[in-house]
């Protein structure tokens, strides 16, 4: 299967990263102005969502966007193709809200290997000397600057699908994109708050919040969106939702893996970063099963459950326990068998018989499962 | 002139609140049944969210809206005006968003006489001893309930602009009231923690987050979208958009003196709330400026800056010492005076030489802006 990488010339499979970025930096550009127009104080303030959405991420969500464009026959290069463009943008100031709002709420200090916008904030304002509180503004802040991607996110979705005259058949996967992704964040919160000493219920807990946090929003929905902006047969939309669902699973326990033996070089995330913060993943919890069958391991599950989600916790010595078992192997059998699954859904034949997902994009989205599931970052 | 009363019989001139509050409900309980899909768990959260939406406020955004849509030749009744009742809910769900994340920045303990959302939900994980630390548990839910709410009002605003046909012409006003809402609440953070001594330059900041966090959001652009929505003359959109600024700003100014000055068994809200919050207003400025103008008064002056945004301010004292400047006459005779322009601009006349606004919608915002600037609460 040929597997372009990135940087070879744009064949129309691949979203163009360079219009892409375009239209991010045309459109920040103008919300800077119209920001700048209530007050040019603010524009230090927008600058930081700015550079966020502008310089970091993978970009994913707008490639799968594009690919369930293309699979659903939309063309690769023209002025439909420029809409979704404008809607691939939305994507990632969808993202920028989520991340925003998500670093305040897991007190995370750095993002992307730079403070989080939250205490970049407070830091201005502590070195300042202004504010009273300087971490309260630095929250106030980034909860203003999320609302602010919030609603520009939506806008651009609009300035993409209204040309398109797809607004009726997209709307609806917008509608439910945005609130499972929003009720995965609360579900994880009180999953988490909850802290459920059952190592099955903590399990199908995670497996939930990874389904709609980051599954759905993630892979599954931007695919479906696209579809939907092409008007694509149900077939071809049930094809990529199926792949979307399981990739989308595989590529946060990858996460999870990630988030306890990442390399924080590469991450950009502080070493066993998840274990810190106490987040309930599948990969803890299977561990926790397991210690728990066992009677001479009581003591390492004690000290599992007693260092998981202290902001000083020995991450080292928690990573060892977790490496102990075979969670791990566990964790990397699952991502394989959902990697299968998946990719056999983008095989399936339409009712018309021929295949639900045209071959240049079936092989993209093969590479990019490879790509979702096996990566250092 | 004809004054209605609440209660009177519908005229077509009054939105039906009867049906936005069904509209409302329906609504909400949609997004219940698509939150408990994701989890039964998160209904309880939700629920604080669409108690807050069903329950509160004055319905005030939703009254102008209708009235831009009367003045721009709308029906007030059949399907299209059915469709404008779900821009209307929109405006709802948007002042929802606003106030839930607005009393999160100000710590604001109580809202419409209950708890503030971020304390329910702190008071309520206190109650049941699950959350190492309630509070920001509390804050972190009332995040994602104002982001559910925001993401939820563009939904609405789709589902009643496209029928109409109406989404490209409504869109830009749609943008720019979400924009300058939100620039306007970082402008008053920026103000309120730069804490500006020169009185006038204080009273041009207070003017001009008046102008975008309550005048244009309040007022002027919701008549600006019900009239866009109906495709109005650019006449009539001006003689409205004049209107709402001045009306919007006078509304602003008379929130100030509650918010000093107003009963907390109306107003719902602790006596001199906006003393103890440090809110830097033009009713502050103007009583500032008196005070440093006259020599024998600077200690009143140091007091009033020594007690203004303290948690134990003496608010007492804070307010006699405002009340016994001209402050609280000038700022009610700029009211008059804005209500009075205001009021003008109705009367312009269009090109065609007919009103811009026609008489029984005139009346009908002449009430208004009685109503908004006169009242109590």
């Amino acid at each position: 299967m040929n597997r372009p990488e990135p940087g070879l010339p744009h064949t129309g499979r691949v979203i163009d990263a360079d219009r892409l970025h375009a239209v991010i930096t045309a459109e920040l550009a103008r919300r800077r102005a119209d920001v700048a127009a209530v007050d040019p104080r603010l524009v230090a303030d927008v600058e930081l969502l700015v550079e966020f959405v502008t310089d970091g991420g993978k970009r994913l969500r707008p490639q799968f966007l594009w690919c369930g464009w293309l699979a659903g026959g939309g063309a690769a290069t023209g002025p439909d193709a420029d809409a979704v463009l404008q809607v691939a943008a939305a994507l990632e100031l969808l993202q920028a809200c989520a991340l925003l709002h998500d670093d305040i709420i897991d007190r995370s200090q750095r993002r992307r290997g730079r403070p989080s916008t939250h205490r970049a904030v407070a830091k201005r304002a502590a070195d300042a000397g202004v504010a009273a509180d300087p971490e309260h503004h630095g929250v106030s802040v980034a909860i203003l600057l999320g609302d602010l991607a919030l609603a520009w996110c939506d806008d651009l979705f609009l300035a993409g699908a209204l040309p398109l005259g797809a607004a009726h058949r997209a709307a609806p996967v917008w509608r439910a994109m945005r609130t499972e992704v929003l009720a995965g964040q609360l579900l994880d919160l009180a999953v988490t708050v909850s802290a459920e000493a059952d190592p099955a219920t903590q399990e199908r807990d995670a497996m939930r919040v990874n389904r709609y946090k980051t599954a759905a929003y993630t892979i599954e929905r931007p695919l479906h969106l696209g579809a939907a902006l092409a008007g694509a047969a149900p077939a071809t939309i049930a094809a990529l939702r199926t792949y979307g669902t399981d990739i989308g699973v595989a590529f946060q326990l990858r996460d999870d893996l990630l988030g306890v033996f990442g390399d924080p070089a590469v991450t950009g995330k502080p070493a066993g970063d998840d274990l810190v913060e106490g987040k309930q993943t599948v990969l803890l919890a299977l561990a926790r099963a397991e210690l728990g069958r066992a009677p001479d391991r009581v003591g390492e599950l004690a000290d599992l459950d007693a260092g998981v989600g202290r902001a000083d916790a020995d991450t080292e010595k928690l990573t060892a326990i977790i490496a102990g078992t075979g969670a791990v192997g566990a964790v990397e059998r699952r991502i394989a068998e959902l990697v299968g699954t998946g990719l056999a859904a983008l095989s399936s034949i339409g009712p018309d018989g021929r295949s639900a997902v045209p071959d240049p994009v079936h092989e993209r989205l093969a590479d990019m499962a490879v790509a979702a599931t096996a990566r250092r970052r």
